[in-house]
Protein backbone atom coordinates (compact mmCIF):
# COMPACT_ATOMS: atom_id res chain seq x y z
CA UNK A 1 0.00 0.00 0.00
CA UNK A 2 1.51 3.09 -1.36
CA UNK A 3 -0.29 6.35 -0.05
CA UNK A 4 0.01 10.61 -0.44
CA UNK A 5 -1.94 13.08 0.03
CA UNK A 6 -2.51 15.93 -2.31
CA UNK A 7 -3.84 19.40 -1.86
CA UNK A 8 -5.11 21.18 -4.84
CA UNK A 9 -6.06 25.37 -4.60
CA UNK A 10 -9.04 25.26 -6.80
CA UNK A 11 -10.31 28.85 -8.10
CA UNK A 12 -14.19 28.44 -8.07
CA UNK A 13 -16.54 26.54 -9.50
CA UNK A 14 -15.05 24.82 -12.34
CA UNK A 15 -13.45 21.48 -12.99
CA UNK A 16 -9.92 21.13 -13.31
CA UNK A 17 -7.78 17.82 -14.82
CA UNK A 18 -5.55 16.40 -12.11
CA UNK A 19 -4.82 12.97 -13.90
CA UNK A 20 -1.09 14.06 -14.39
CA UNK A 21 -0.94 14.68 -11.05
CA UNK A 22 -2.70 11.17 -10.04
CA UNK A 23 -1.07 9.45 -12.55
CA UNK A 24 2.53 9.92 -10.76
CA UNK A 25 1.55 8.90 -7.63
CA UNK A 26 1.17 5.89 -9.51
CA UNK A 27 4.74 6.10 -11.16
CA UNK A 28 6.14 6.54 -7.51
CA UNK A 29 4.23 3.70 -5.94
CA UNK A 30 5.65 1.01 -8.18
CA UNK A 31 2.70 -0.72 -8.60
CA UNK A 32 2.55 -2.66 -12.02
CA UNK A 33 -0.72 -4.20 -11.67
CA UNK A 34 -3.43 -3.08 -8.61
CA UNK A 35 -6.23 -0.32 -7.55
CA UNK A 36 -5.22 3.55 -7.32
CA UNK A 37 -8.22 5.21 -4.67
CA UNK A 38 -8.78 8.61 -4.59
CA UNK A 39 -10.71 9.87 -1.48
CA UNK A 40 -11.29 13.51 -1.42
CA UNK A 41 -11.72 14.97 2.22
CA UNK A 42 -14.66 17.41 1.49
CA UNK A 43 -18.50 17.36 1.24
CA UNK A 44 -18.85 20.44 -1.65
CA UNK A 45 -16.42 19.31 -4.07
CA UNK A 46 -15.94 15.92 -5.56
CA UNK A 47 -14.71 13.77 -8.73
CA UNK A 48 -15.38 12.87 -11.64
CA UNK A 49 -14.28 10.74 -14.77
CA UNK A 50 -15.25 13.05 -18.11
CA UNK A 51 -14.75 13.43 -21.71
CA UNK A 52 -11.20 14.70 -22.16
CA UNK A 53 -11.30 16.06 -25.35
CA UNK A 54 -13.55 18.82 -26.09
CA UNK A 55 -14.21 21.79 -22.83
CA UNK A 56 -18.00 21.96 -23.80
CA UNK A 57 -18.78 18.57 -22.15
CA UNK A 58 -17.26 19.68 -18.95
CA UNK A 59 -19.42 23.22 -19.46
CA UNK A 60 -22.92 21.46 -20.64
CA UNK A 61 -22.49 19.18 -17.64
CA UNK A 62 -21.86 22.47 -15.23
CA UNK A 63 -25.40 23.40 -16.75
CA UNK A 64 -27.60 21.07 -16.30
CA UNK A 65 -26.12 20.30 -12.37
CA UNK A 66 -26.71 24.39 -12.55
CA UNK A 67 -30.55 23.92 -13.71
CA UNK A 68 -30.47 20.22 -11.85
CA UNK A 69 -29.72 21.88 -8.75
CA UNK A 70 -30.31 25.46 -8.55
CA UNK A 71 -27.94 28.07 -6.14
CA UNK A 72 -30.24 29.58 -3.95
CA UNK A 73 -33.32 27.83 -3.75
CA UNK A 74 -35.72 28.99 -1.01
CA UNK A 75 -36.87 25.79 -0.33
CA UNK A 76 -33.06 24.84 1.30
CA UNK A 77 -32.91 25.55 4.81
CA UNK A 78 -29.23 25.15 4.53
CA UNK A 79 -27.96 28.30 3.85
CA UNK A 80 -25.40 29.76 6.46
CA UNK A 81 -22.37 29.86 3.77
CA UNK A 82 -24.53 31.55 0.35
CA UNK A 83 -26.70 30.25 -1.94
CA UNK A 84 -24.25 27.72 -3.43
CA UNK A 85 -23.71 25.72 0.14
CA UNK A 86 -26.68 23.22 0.05
CA UNK A 87 -25.94 22.62 -3.72
CA UNK A 88 -22.04 22.00 -3.22
CA UNK A 89 -23.43 19.04 -1.06
CA UNK A 90 -26.26 17.77 -3.34
CA UNK A 91 -23.75 18.23 -6.53
CA UNK A 92 -20.87 16.45 -4.50
CA UNK A 93 -23.18 13.29 -3.71
CA UNK A 94 -24.93 13.27 -7.25
CA UNK A 95 -21.27 12.54 -8.61
CA UNK A 96 -18.61 11.30 -5.69
CA UNK A 97 -16.01 11.65 -3.46
CA UNK A 98 -14.30 8.21 -3.87
CA UNK A 99 -13.06 6.67 -7.00
CA UNK A 100 -11.55 3.92 -7.84
CA UNK A 101 -9.27 3.29 -10.91
CA UNK A 102 -7.60 -0.08 -12.07
CA UNK A 103 -3.56 0.06 -12.75
CA UNK A 104 -2.16 -2.21 -15.25
CA UNK A 105 1.70 -2.54 -16.40
CA UNK A 106 2.46 0.59 -14.18
CA UNK A 107 0.01 2.89 -15.51
CA UNK A 108 -3.65 4.28 -14.59
CA UNK A 109 -5.81 1.86 -17.06
CA UNK A 110 -7.82 4.97 -17.97
CA UNK A 111 -10.15 4.89 -21.34
CA UNK A 112 -8.62 6.93 -24.34
CA UNK A 113 -10.93 9.79 -23.67
CA UNK A 114 -11.73 9.61 -19.69
CA UNK A 115 -9.72 12.03 -17.90
CA UNK A 116 -9.38 12.62 -13.81
CA UNK A 117 -11.14 15.99 -12.69
CA UNK A 118 -11.75 17.77 -9.50
CA UNK A 119 -15.16 19.56 -9.00
CA UNK A 120 -15.14 22.61 -6.88
CA UNK A 121 -18.66 23.32 -6.52
CA UNK A 122 -18.28 26.50 -4.19
CA UNK A 123 -17.89 29.67 -6.30
CA UNK A 124 -14.91 30.71 -4.21
CA UNK A 125 -11.92 28.59 -4.31
CA UNK A 126 -10.81 26.59 -1.63
CA UNK A 127 -7.81 24.34 -0.73
CA UNK A 128 -8.70 20.56 -1.55
CA UNK A 129 -7.36 17.85 -0.06
CA UNK A 130 -7.54 14.39 -2.05
CA UNK A 131 -5.97 10.77 -0.39
CA UNK A 132 -4.17 8.50 -3.30
CA UNK A 133 -3.61 5.27 -2.18
CA UNK A 134 -2.10 2.65 -4.38
CA UNK A 135 -2.52 -1.41 -3.65
CA UNK A 136 -0.46 -3.59 -5.39
CA UNK B 1 -8.21 -9.00 4.32
CA UNK B 2 -10.77 -8.12 6.95
CA UNK B 3 -14.86 -9.16 6.59
CA UNK B 4 -17.50 -8.10 8.42
CA UNK B 5 -21.27 -8.26 7.77
CA UNK B 6 -23.02 -5.09 9.96
CA UNK B 7 -27.05 -5.26 10.35
CA UNK B 8 -29.08 -2.33 10.83
CA UNK B 9 -32.53 -2.07 11.43
CA UNK B 10 -33.73 1.35 9.91
CA UNK B 11 -37.26 2.83 11.18
CA UNK B 12 -38.15 4.46 7.37
CA UNK B 13 -36.78 6.75 4.60
CA UNK B 14 -33.81 8.79 6.23
CA UNK B 15 -30.48 9.04 7.22
CA UNK B 16 -28.67 7.17 9.90
CA UNK B 17 -24.90 8.02 10.25
CA UNK B 18 -22.76 4.72 10.61
CA UNK B 19 -19.48 6.00 10.55
CA UNK B 20 -18.87 4.77 14.02
CA UNK B 21 -19.78 1.36 13.29
CA UNK B 22 -17.39 1.25 9.96
CA UNK B 23 -14.66 2.69 12.45
CA UNK B 24 -15.01 0.06 14.93
CA UNK B 25 -14.24 -2.40 12.11
CA UNK B 26 -11.84 -0.60 10.87
CA UNK B 27 -9.92 -0.78 14.69
CA UNK B 28 -10.76 -4.50 14.73
CA UNK B 29 -8.78 -5.09 11.52
CA UNK B 30 -5.50 -3.77 13.17
CA UNK B 31 -4.81 -2.10 9.56
CA UNK B 32 -3.04 0.41 9.87
CA UNK B 33 -2.59 1.78 6.05
CA UNK B 34 -5.42 0.58 3.41
CA UNK B 35 -8.74 0.68 2.17
CA UNK B 36 -12.20 0.38 3.96
CA UNK B 37 -14.89 -1.08 1.36
CA UNK B 38 -18.81 -0.58 2.38
CA UNK B 39 -21.50 -2.28 0.44
CA UNK B 40 -24.64 -2.52 0.72
CA UNK B 41 -26.49 -5.58 -0.50
CA UNK B 42 -29.93 -3.59 -1.36
CA UNK B 43 -31.15 -2.02 -4.19
CA UNK B 44 -33.56 0.11 -2.30
CA UNK B 45 -31.10 1.88 0.11
CA UNK B 46 -27.99 3.00 -0.11
CA UNK B 47 -24.66 4.86 1.10
CA UNK B 48 -23.52 8.52 1.15
CA UNK B 49 -21.13 10.66 2.48
CA UNK B 50 -22.73 13.99 3.70
CA UNK B 51 -21.54 17.03 6.13
CA UNK B 52 -22.73 15.84 9.25
CA UNK B 53 -22.57 19.03 11.77
CA UNK B 54 -26.10 20.45 10.26
CA UNK B 55 -28.84 17.87 10.25
CA UNK B 56 -30.63 20.51 7.51
CA UNK B 57 -27.99 19.24 5.09
CA UNK B 58 -29.52 16.28 4.92
CA UNK B 59 -33.37 17.17 5.30
CA UNK B 60 -32.66 19.40 2.54
CA UNK B 61 -30.73 16.57 0.44
CA UNK B 62 -33.86 14.31 0.86
CA UNK B 63 -36.37 17.75 -0.23
CA UNK B 64 -34.16 17.86 -3.04
CA UNK B 65 -34.42 13.51 -4.03
CA UNK B 66 -38.05 13.61 -3.18
CA UNK B 67 -38.95 16.20 -5.97
CA UNK B 68 -36.33 15.24 -8.95
CA UNK B 69 -37.69 11.35 -8.19
CA UNK B 70 -41.47 11.82 -6.97
CA UNK B 71 -43.11 9.19 -5.66
CA UNK B 72 -45.87 7.47 -6.78
CA UNK B 73 -45.10 9.22 -10.95
CA UNK B 74 -47.82 7.58 -12.68
CA UNK B 75 -45.20 6.70 -15.61
CA UNK B 76 -43.45 4.32 -13.57
CA UNK B 77 -44.75 1.00 -14.33
CA UNK B 78 -42.93 -0.86 -11.33
CA UNK B 79 -45.03 0.09 -8.67
CA UNK B 80 -45.56 -3.24 -7.06
CA UNK B 81 -44.21 -2.67 -3.41
CA UNK B 82 -45.92 0.70 -3.42
CA UNK B 83 -45.32 4.58 -4.81
CA UNK B 84 -42.25 4.93 -2.92
CA UNK B 85 -40.75 1.44 -4.59
CA UNK B 86 -39.42 2.62 -8.13
CA UNK B 87 -38.37 5.98 -6.77
CA UNK B 88 -35.79 4.12 -4.11
CA UNK B 89 -34.49 1.79 -6.43
CA UNK B 90 -33.65 5.40 -9.02
CA UNK B 91 -32.39 6.89 -5.41
CA UNK B 92 -30.41 4.89 -4.81
CA UNK B 93 -28.93 4.69 -8.29
CA UNK B 94 -28.26 8.14 -8.57
CA UNK B 95 -26.68 7.56 -4.67
CA UNK B 96 -24.46 4.61 -4.55
CA UNK B 97 -24.39 0.96 -2.93
CA UNK B 98 -20.25 0.78 -2.59
CA UNK B 99 -18.12 2.76 -1.22
CA UNK B 100 -14.13 2.71 -0.45
CA UNK B 101 -12.71 4.99 2.12
CA UNK B 102 -9.03 5.74 2.48
CA UNK B 103 -7.46 4.09 5.88
CA UNK B 104 -4.32 6.04 7.47
CA UNK B 105 -2.60 5.42 10.79
CA UNK B 106 -5.32 3.20 11.68
CA UNK B 107 -8.05 5.53 11.04
CA UNK B 108 -10.22 6.55 8.23
CA UNK B 109 -9.09 9.67 7.02
CA UNK B 110 -12.40 11.62 6.79
CA UNK B 111 -12.54 15.07 6.50
CA UNK B 112 -13.83 16.75 9.67
CA UNK B 113 -17.33 17.17 8.04
CA UNK B 114 -18.17 14.02 6.56
CA UNK B 115 -19.82 11.41 7.69
CA UNK B 116 -21.02 8.12 6.54
CA UNK B 117 -24.45 7.38 6.00
CA UNK B 118 -26.92 4.49 5.51
CA UNK B 119 -29.87 5.82 3.19
CA UNK B 120 -33.24 4.12 3.48
CA UNK B 121 -35.49 5.18 0.56
CA UNK B 122 -38.31 2.89 1.86
CA UNK B 123 -40.90 4.65 3.98
CA UNK B 124 -41.30 1.83 6.03
CA UNK B 125 -38.21 0.58 8.04
CA UNK B 126 -36.03 -2.36 6.68
CA UNK B 127 -33.37 -4.27 7.97
CA UNK B 128 -30.37 -3.98 5.51
CA UNK B 129 -27.08 -5.40 5.65
CA UNK B 130 -23.63 -3.88 4.57
CA UNK B 131 -20.59 -5.75 3.84
CA UNK B 132 -17.70 -4.31 5.33
CA UNK B 133 -14.21 -5.57 3.88
CA UNK B 134 -10.98 -3.60 4.63
CA UNK B 135 -7.77 -4.20 2.98
CA UNK B 136 -4.38 -3.59 4.47
CA UNK C 1 -4.05 -9.28 -8.04
CA UNK C 2 -6.13 -10.73 -10.74
CA UNK C 3 -6.90 -8.81 -13.63
CA UNK C 4 -9.13 -9.50 -17.22
CA UNK C 5 -10.25 -7.07 -19.83
CA UNK C 6 -13.86 -7.94 -20.87
CA UNK C 7 -15.39 -6.85 -23.97
CA UNK C 8 -18.67 -6.73 -24.20
CA UNK C 9 -20.76 -5.29 -27.48
CA UNK C 10 -23.75 -3.74 -26.87
CA UNK C 11 -27.26 -3.20 -28.86
CA UNK C 12 -27.57 0.57 -28.71
CA UNK C 13 -29.45 2.02 -25.35
CA UNK C 14 -30.07 -0.16 -22.51
CA UNK C 15 -28.98 -2.51 -19.78
CA UNK C 16 -27.11 -5.90 -20.28
CA UNK C 17 -26.89 -7.82 -17.50
CA UNK C 18 -23.14 -9.01 -16.61
CA UNK C 19 -23.67 -10.16 -13.00
CA UNK C 20 -22.79 -13.59 -14.33
CA UNK C 21 -19.79 -13.04 -16.41
CA UNK C 22 -18.11 -10.40 -13.62
CA UNK C 23 -18.54 -14.19 -11.27
CA UNK C 24 -16.72 -15.96 -13.93
CA UNK C 25 -13.55 -13.18 -13.37
CA UNK C 26 -13.90 -14.09 -9.54
CA UNK C 27 -13.65 -17.69 -9.87
CA UNK C 28 -11.04 -17.68 -11.96
CA UNK C 29 -8.95 -15.74 -9.71
CA UNK C 30 -9.01 -18.07 -7.15
CA UNK C 31 -9.93 -15.24 -4.38
CA UNK C 32 -11.77 -16.52 -1.34
CA UNK C 33 -12.09 -13.20 0.17
CA UNK C 34 -11.15 -9.76 -1.36
CA UNK C 35 -12.71 -6.92 -3.54
CA UNK C 36 -13.67 -7.19 -7.52
CA UNK C 37 -13.53 -4.19 -8.89
CA UNK C 38 -14.46 -3.19 -12.39
CA UNK C 39 -13.84 -0.19 -14.75
CA UNK C 40 -15.32 0.84 -18.00
CA UNK C 41 -12.78 2.94 -20.15
CA UNK C 42 -15.79 4.73 -21.74
CA UNK C 43 -17.01 8.18 -20.98
CA UNK C 44 -20.91 7.52 -22.49
CA UNK C 45 -21.78 4.15 -21.16
CA UNK C 46 -21.74 3.29 -17.38
CA UNK C 47 -22.18 0.07 -14.75
CA UNK C 48 -25.04 0.00 -12.34
CA UNK C 49 -26.45 -2.45 -9.74
CA UNK C 50 -30.03 -2.48 -9.95
CA UNK C 51 -33.08 -4.66 -8.92
CA UNK C 52 -32.70 -8.18 -11.16
CA UNK C 53 -35.99 -9.54 -11.06
CA UNK C 54 -38.58 -7.28 -13.07
CA UNK C 55 -37.50 -5.88 -16.29
CA UNK C 56 -39.94 -2.54 -15.92
CA UNK C 57 -37.16 -1.38 -13.07
CA UNK C 58 -34.85 -1.11 -15.68
CA UNK C 59 -37.22 0.69 -18.08
CA UNK C 60 -38.55 2.88 -15.62
CA UNK C 61 -35.36 4.27 -14.70
CA UNK C 62 -34.16 4.45 -18.09
CA UNK C 63 -37.37 6.72 -18.83
CA UNK C 64 -36.50 8.64 -15.68
CA UNK C 65 -33.35 9.56 -17.04
CA UNK C 66 -34.56 10.31 -20.68
CA UNK C 67 -36.75 13.21 -18.80
CA UNK C 68 -33.75 14.07 -16.19
CA UNK C 69 -31.48 14.30 -19.32
CA UNK C 70 -33.20 15.13 -22.20
CA UNK C 71 -31.30 13.63 -25.87
CA UNK C 72 -31.30 17.17 -27.85
CA UNK C 73 -31.35 19.77 -25.53
CA UNK C 74 -30.57 22.76 -27.31
CA UNK C 75 -28.75 24.54 -24.75
CA UNK C 76 -25.81 21.60 -25.29
CA UNK C 77 -23.31 22.74 -27.08
CA UNK C 78 -21.10 19.26 -27.33
CA UNK C 79 -23.45 17.91 -29.86
CA UNK C 80 -20.61 16.49 -32.46
CA UNK C 81 -21.58 13.03 -32.15
CA UNK C 82 -25.49 13.74 -32.14
CA UNK C 83 -28.60 14.46 -29.60
CA UNK C 84 -27.45 11.91 -27.34
CA UNK C 85 -23.63 12.54 -27.06
CA UNK C 86 -24.06 14.91 -23.89
CA UNK C 87 -26.78 13.46 -22.37
CA UNK C 88 -24.76 9.96 -22.89
CA UNK C 89 -21.90 11.86 -20.80
CA UNK C 90 -23.91 13.34 -17.90
CA UNK C 91 -26.29 9.82 -17.70
CA UNK C 92 -22.45 8.13 -17.33
CA UNK C 93 -21.50 10.67 -14.43
CA UNK C 94 -24.62 10.55 -12.66
CA UNK C 95 -24.35 6.55 -12.55
CA UNK C 96 -20.99 5.24 -12.68
CA UNK C 97 -17.92 4.16 -14.37
CA UNK C 98 -16.42 2.15 -11.50
CA UNK C 99 -17.26 -0.11 -8.79
CA UNK C 100 -16.06 -2.20 -6.43
CA UNK C 101 -18.16 -5.44 -4.90
CA UNK C 102 -17.17 -7.59 -2.14
CA UNK C 103 -16.15 -11.07 -2.26
CA UNK C 104 -17.56 -13.27 0.25
CA UNK C 105 -16.45 -17.47 0.25
CA UNK C 106 -14.80 -17.23 -2.97
CA UNK C 107 -17.93 -15.75 -4.32
CA UNK C 108 -19.62 -12.34 -5.12
CA UNK C 109 -21.60 -11.23 -2.15
CA UNK C 110 -23.71 -9.73 -3.89
CA UNK C 111 -27.20 -8.95 -2.39
CA UNK C 112 -30.02 -11.38 -3.34
CA UNK C 113 -31.96 -9.10 -5.67
CA UNK C 114 -29.03 -7.52 -6.72
CA UNK C 115 -27.46 -7.63 -10.63
CA UNK C 116 -24.76 -5.56 -12.40
CA UNK C 117 -25.36 -4.17 -15.48
CA UNK C 118 -23.45 -2.66 -18.11
CA UNK C 119 -25.36 0.31 -19.35
CA UNK C 120 -25.13 2.05 -22.93
CA UNK C 121 -25.92 5.49 -23.07
CA UNK C 122 -25.19 5.96 -27.01
CA UNK C 123 -28.64 4.87 -29.41
CA UNK C 124 -26.23 2.96 -31.50
CA UNK C 125 -24.31 -0.30 -30.11
CA UNK C 126 -20.83 0.16 -29.20
CA UNK C 127 -17.89 -2.19 -28.31
CA UNK C 128 -16.64 -1.80 -24.73
CA UNK C 129 -14.28 -2.89 -22.29
CA UNK C 130 -14.35 -3.32 -18.92
CA UNK C 131 -11.37 -3.72 -16.52
CA UNK C 132 -11.90 -6.37 -13.61
CA UNK C 133 -9.53 -6.36 -10.78
CA UNK C 134 -9.78 -8.96 -8.32
CA UNK C 135 -7.56 -8.56 -5.05
CA UNK C 136 -7.43 -11.23 -2.42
Amino acid sequence: MHQEILTFQTRGRGTRNITHEIAEVVTRSGATIGLCHLFIQHTSASLILCENADPDVRSDLEGWLARAVPDGDPRYRHDMEGPDDMPAHIRSILTQMDMTLPVHQGRLALGTWQGIYLYEHRHHGHQRRIVVTVAA
